[in-house]
């Protein structure tokens, strides 16, 4: 056995040992959480700072677990359930007065992974081009072989693509495939002012993140066709991954690009406390696991200290945790006192599920924080991802079993 | 003119410039915060997690700013209105089926305080003794000489007692006055294992925190006849008051006793995020205005790092805001699932009035934090002051211009 393999086997068995800890970590955690909220038909109406009243109205419901969300041109929208199939709400945004619907038929064309915790669909996003390439991205935790534990699989996070005809996407091919690892998480994708796919991967264990010749726990930067592009901070630098663009993440589920400097913006889930949202940017190391301002689950601070020396502290905190999700920055003009803000949506609050909501950062224009609201939490659903429609108005998913999409209007 | 009487001067126009300059910067804000929400006079139901179901009940309102609760033995309950009037909630846990009412009648023996922003009555504390010597301590802004700017007052911080016959207090005297400032600012006191007396002080300039040579931006540690102990910190130091305990402060609204560590513990505001749960030990710096984890309403961050060697960390970190008020460990039975749990008011979040909550923090036996939970944010009040009554039920005060004593109970 060479020492390679070794220390390979070693890794596999300390991660088993690592997971079964977890689990029994968990079975000691009191039952916490409240019942279930189910959704009224009706529009709901908030009072809100600065806007006043909003109107959160329901546009499709019925999707396990949405993930992400893409609007097309047409208005219909592209909604992804986390681990399996793509979705289409048609006429999602209403223009000219059209019904929004679920459709039934999922689009065809994504590739089938057996069910494990962390497989699967993920990301959906269009490529800039495609009203002429009809270019539709995606990501997923594609199945390797089993592992030592029966019930955990190898997984490798996934960039692919297809065009999408209206139906299904034909021709789907693989763009980049990660590291096998055994353990799988969340992955984002954006695409920067020159094009390039900026995508986040999760580390499951903490190492992994300071680890450069692994791509998890970081962002890259790939070419749109999966390569990578030369100007790469680590290119041709022996021993690192020339994916990378930045490093030391641990779960990332948001990812944005902020319109007027072209800025990369991820949100990152913290252990116990120190959710973060970053400007990521190259070469940088964001600390995890030996820098953050959260603690673990057992009550003792995590790391040696918040804040250090040639780490990049966090554009926005928040403790105690939110479970940050999908974010975006409004551009629009439909709730105009919201303009420039960013938005990120929150799946729990100090680890109580179903008190999630929606996070409204207003922020001055050298992107510093000025303050912050906190929108939709008497709804008591886990948010997934908020998105800017066609027509300018919020558009958010809840992540429930009976998952929502959402749209956030002006209300008289 | 004295060096020391051109300094003062100095520092006058100084701080009216300050407040000026601070009123041209909420001048410039947009007009943020919802409408005032009226409670309802029926009881309300939360799902909670842990507990589950709880019922929060008006036990009386009509209290306009209420500060601070204590509860005497009886059931009564006293409360401070902010800067006015000592008032009586009589059977406020309706004990024996006795209705709650609010006696008309305010507490005699309260000193009048012209009336200036931040002048007159606070805290409401009783003596460990009182069934005794029904003794009940007070802290109070002190009026001084009105200052350079017309509508400004010099003030002293002020620790005071009386004895309580049941609708007044008798032979009043101020035990320890502070120096006089020209920022005033709340202060809570609470009394130690041995009987003394700990007392917050704002600082409303910053740089008094770190000035050992006054009072304010500290916890201080009296006898509880208002003179200094022995074994204080810096008792004999020269140049050091020697009332001090812990400086480093900012404004610290809530203050409480862990019971079975003896702990002194203080909820800390910090400027736009970074509000603090503190464990208060003997001499040490808490860093204030050098060292947080916020930063200035113009965005940039402030101070040098939110850590330093020296510098004590905080217990519990809330960013963003949350206005942090009274606070409490909950020591009884009724609400078992909570017991040992911290509860802090909250007053407001992210700068949005009438956002605030009860925050329960769950902790391990070394008073490490497990978890939290924000509870009556759906109320949309701000909240003040938070108890455990004698029959070990949660109570709460609602600092609106009609505020409100809560009871919180299980529901079925």
């Amino acid at each position: 056995m060479s020492t390679l393999r070794r220390v390979s086997s070693f890794l596999t068995v300390l991660s088993v040992f690592a997971l079964t800890l977890t689990a029994l970590a968990q079975q000691n955690q009191p039952q916490i959480g409240i019942a279930p909220v189910t959704l009224n038909a009706a529009p709901y109406t908030f009072d809100t700072a600065e806007l006043h009243k909003i109107r959160v109205v329901i546009v499709a419901r019925g999707l396990p677990h949405p993930f992400s969300l893409a609007f097309l041109p047409s208005g219909d929208a592209l909604v992804t359930e986390r681990g399996a199939r793509l979705r289409i709400v048609r006429n999602a945004t209403g223009a000219g007065g059209a019904q929004p619907a679920l459709d039934p038929q999922p689009v065809a064309g994504i590739p089938a992974t057996p069910g494990f915790r962390g497989g699967g669909l993920q990301e959906v996003a269009l490529h800039p081009g495609f009203a002429g390439n009809r270019f539709v991205y995606f990501t997923y935790n594609k199945a390797g072989a089993v592992g030592a534990n029966p019930n955990q699989r190898q997984s490798a996070v996934t960039l692919a693509r297809g065009r999408f005809d209206g139906k299904a996407l034909t021709g789907v091919e693989d763009l980049f495939t990660g590291d096998w690892s055994n353990g799988a998480s969340g992955s984002r994708i954006a695409f920067g002012p020159n094009g390039h796919v900026f995508m986040t991967t999760g580390a499951p264990f903490g190492e992994q993140a300071q680890d450069s010749n692994t791509v998890y726990g970081k962002v890259l930067r790939l070419l749109d066709d999966g390569k990578v592009p030369a100007d790469n901070p680590f290119a041709g630098k022996a021993g690192v991954r020339p994916e990378i663009y930045s490093l030391g993440h641990r779960d990332q589920l948001g990812l944005a690009i902020h319109g007027p400097s072209g800025a990369v913006i991820a949100a990152e889930h913290g252990p116990n406390g120190g959710d973060e949202v970053n400007v990521i940017l190259p070469g940088r190391n964001y600390g995890w696991p030996k820098f953050t301002f959260g603690r673990s689950y057992e009550g003792p601070r995590m790391g040696d200290s918040p804040v250090a020396a040639g780490i990049e502290p966090p554009l926005v905190i928040w403790i105690p945790s939110i479970a940050p999700t999908g974010l975006t920055f409004y551009t629009g003009d439909r709730l105009a006192a919201w303009k420039g803000n960013l938005f990120v949506g929150s799946a729990r609050r100090g680890e109580v599920p179903r008190t999630g909501g929606l996070e409204r950062v207003v922020m001055n224009d050298k992107l510093e924080e000025l303050r912050r609201e906190t929108l939709l939490t008497e709804l008591h659903q886990r948010i997934r991802d908020v998105r800017q429609g066609p027509d300018g108005l919020l558009y958010v998913l809840t992540d429930e079993d009976d998952g929502a999409l959402l749209r956030i209007e002006p209300a008289p």
